[in-house]
């Protein structure tokens, strides 16, 4: 018996409307980011945090790309693939194929051990696809897919994805048509890739739209996005693409992949976190964000994409406050210009160390720290300190603790008061 | 008499109803991200850099918030800022200060030497800034916008920006009475900012519509967008915002910023002039975009905000091919996989340069560099070096050219042709 045999089909599985299922393909299309090799060993790392974050679906590699990938795939179906925690929940392990029978056998021989192993196959639709690279005419290419289809149930996958490469530059209504002939023949799940990053957000939510409306059969299946972010668009045609129908979100810890990128899992998320309910219409995922940031540094870590201070959520930067006013505001009310707490994501911090002191920092952030650090002052001593900060500012990035005690101390104010004096 | 009296009212500087002007607060908001104190010098440097790419506005700095600030607006101010090149370009330099006269009196000190001078005033609108950070009623910050447009006109500034702080927190109703007091007493532009990046992107295009909609006397003036990344939409909110009506765009180079940082100028720039055509009703801006990339690096190097690899249009890896299929795609038409040619945005690269040998490379791309290489290999001898080939990429991120030459000596071959001789 497949061990996928107790598993309802795919779509009922997911009674709640607005829930939206999370696909990370950070082992797959994020491992496909320019020197970004990851070890198996790692690899499994990674997978054991997605677990954490409970993740739906784990697109664990491409197994038939080379014999690192497929043992990497398989150890992490047999690890993390069935290890179901107390709630029943064990994430589904992908494994990404080219639809010919070979990879299709080869990477079902590295999912099928996981609780839930699913097959997801792709080929390209878009005209210069198919006409460049695939040097493939329409019907080869439609039949390929539902073979590949086919061939994928006949091994006892009953969890298949199909993938229509560059969806977003092919012809809508072959797209539609592909779609159809592999939804009869059992694709459970269709993913429509913005593979090179190029369409408008409004166009995006669009053109899922479209396909619900135009696809027979696309009732019974989870509409998946899959967008890259060449345009730094990833996300936003994500979010789009959800409010469009799409139930599953196919993304990425830190936003890697081929060139700029895929969406980021954790700008997916925490967008629907903040705004699913007031303006997304109860769109919800499942995952658990107080695990974000340290899956995000593992990533990091592993991969060698080092991440720039300012990305979102997770950047070095994103939680700091340099300027005067924004200090000030923060030391009033952190919602002046945080809409999400740090601990959300996992990230533990006091407010105080969030206050970068720095050239455009004002008196309230410098006043609130050297009453942490124990000093009380005068106006006047307050005002002497404050001009010496900022000539020390000035020539240094960020004035620490340690620099403010050596302010504080009585040769710095000697020299003030007897400038004064003078 | 003012420097900027032979200036036209800014609606009537730009006849063509689809041009967007592209507003760089790289040195004022950009500057404020944590850490990313530049000097003078650096700034002039910067400054000179936004005039080869044509930005329409330079906001150069806050004058009132340190003496540094004001010498750095005030030098590009007279630098730049006078320097009216062949076809009567010159850049707006503005500065940014708060709804009072003593701010806005500093500001136009320094930037009023400028051929086009603009002052660029700021008060925060919404309920939980005018509570918590400004402690002011709506009336008061009503005054003190009114008040500080009038104070900029009576110095003889007569481009001056309005900015409605945390305006899509702020409530519409109370917004619109704002704008509209200060389009009344003289100011051009209105500025939208989504401060704390909150907003989806279908969101903040309606919230723009709805301004040019409900606000009288809107039709005179310049509505701007300046949208935060902390969600990853900052570069969907901009365009949005475009679409619904906005004609100045403010974004950073790299963007950089506060927290997660501001709309990427690259990104914005690089989607309009993508999709500008046919999908964006031809809106379009004036930036020579092949000179991005050495802005970039620049700003990159000054402001020590370090890109992640896969920022897009600018980032290390965006224009590199790793994974056999994408190089495949790549090696029989660029299109498959990129829809912006890396000179455009000012990359000289050689195709082959971009592809990148490891693990996940297939025979296509490992054929090709041979060839360039000038080795000819026949069927058996190619299929041997692959093997080693891919030996090699599962040690190695990256196989490079010298890699493959000891590939290629007799002593590899000589190993693998005694072991197919046993």
């Amino acid at each position: 018996m497949a061990p996928n045999d107790s598993l309802l089909p795919i779509q009922n599985q997911i009674p709640i409307p607005n829930y939206v299922r999370i696909l990370d393909t950070t082992l797959r299309d994020g491992e496909q980011s320019p020197g970004a090799a990851m070890s198996c060993k790692e690899k499994l790392e990674i997978a054991r945090l997605l677990v954490k974050l409970r993740v739906d679906i784990i697109e664990a590699g491409f197994p038939s790309a080379s014999s690192d990938d497929f043992n990497a795939v398989k150890m992490i179906a047999e690890d993390v693939g069935n290890d179901v925690d107390n709630d029943g929940y064990v994430p589904v392990i992908g494994g990404v194929c080219r639809c010919n029978k070979k990879e299709v056998a080869i990477t079902w021989e590295a999912i099928k051990h996981a609780k839930k192993p699913r097959i997801c196959a792709f080929i390209a639709t878009s005209p210069i696809h198919m006409e460049y690279k695939l040097r493939k005419t329409k019907d080869e290419v439609l039949n390929m897919a539902r073979d590949t289809v086919k061939f994928a149930q006949s091994l006892g996958c009953s969890d298949i994805s199909f993938a229509a490469e560059d969806a977003t530059r092919s012809e809508k209504q072959f797209l539609y048509q592909v779609l159809e002939e592999v939804i009869k023949v059992g694709a459970t799940t269709v993913v429509i890739p913005d593979t090179v990053g190029v369409t408008m957000p409004f166009e995006y939510g669009k053109f899922i739209a479209d396909i619900k409306k135009n696809t027979p059969g696309i009732e019974n299946v989870i509409i998946a996005t899959h967008c890259h972010n060449d345009l730094g668009l990833a996300t936003a045609n994500t979010i789009e693409g959800a409010r469009a129908g799409a139930r599953q979100l196919e993304v990425t810890i830190n936003g890697i992949g081929e060139r700029a990128g895929n969406a980021s899992l954790e700008e997916v998320v925490m967008a629907l976190k903040c705004r699913g309910n007031d303006s997304l219409g109860g769109l919800h995922t499942g995952i658990i964000t107080r695990q974000i940031l340290r899956t995000s540094k593992m990533v990091e870590e592993y991969s060698g994409m080092l991440l720039q201070p300012h990305k979102a959520l997770v950047g070095a930067n994103v939680f700091l406050h340099e300027s005067g006013i924004h200090q000030d505001g923060m030391l009033k009310h952190r919602g002046t210009y945080e809409i999400i707490s740090p601990e959300d994501i996992g990230l533990e911090r006091s407010l105080e160390t969030s206050i970068v002191l720095g050239k455009l920092s004002g008196r309230q952030a410098l006043r609130k720290r050297i009453e942490e650090l124990g000093y009380i002052l005068n106006a006047d001593e307050f005002e002497i300190l404050f001009k010496k900060f900022k000539l020390l500012a000035g020539t240094k990035k960020r004035v620490t603790n340690a620099d403010l005690k050596v302010l504080m101390s009585n040769e710095a104010y000697q020299d003030e008061l007897v400038y004064k004096a003078a």
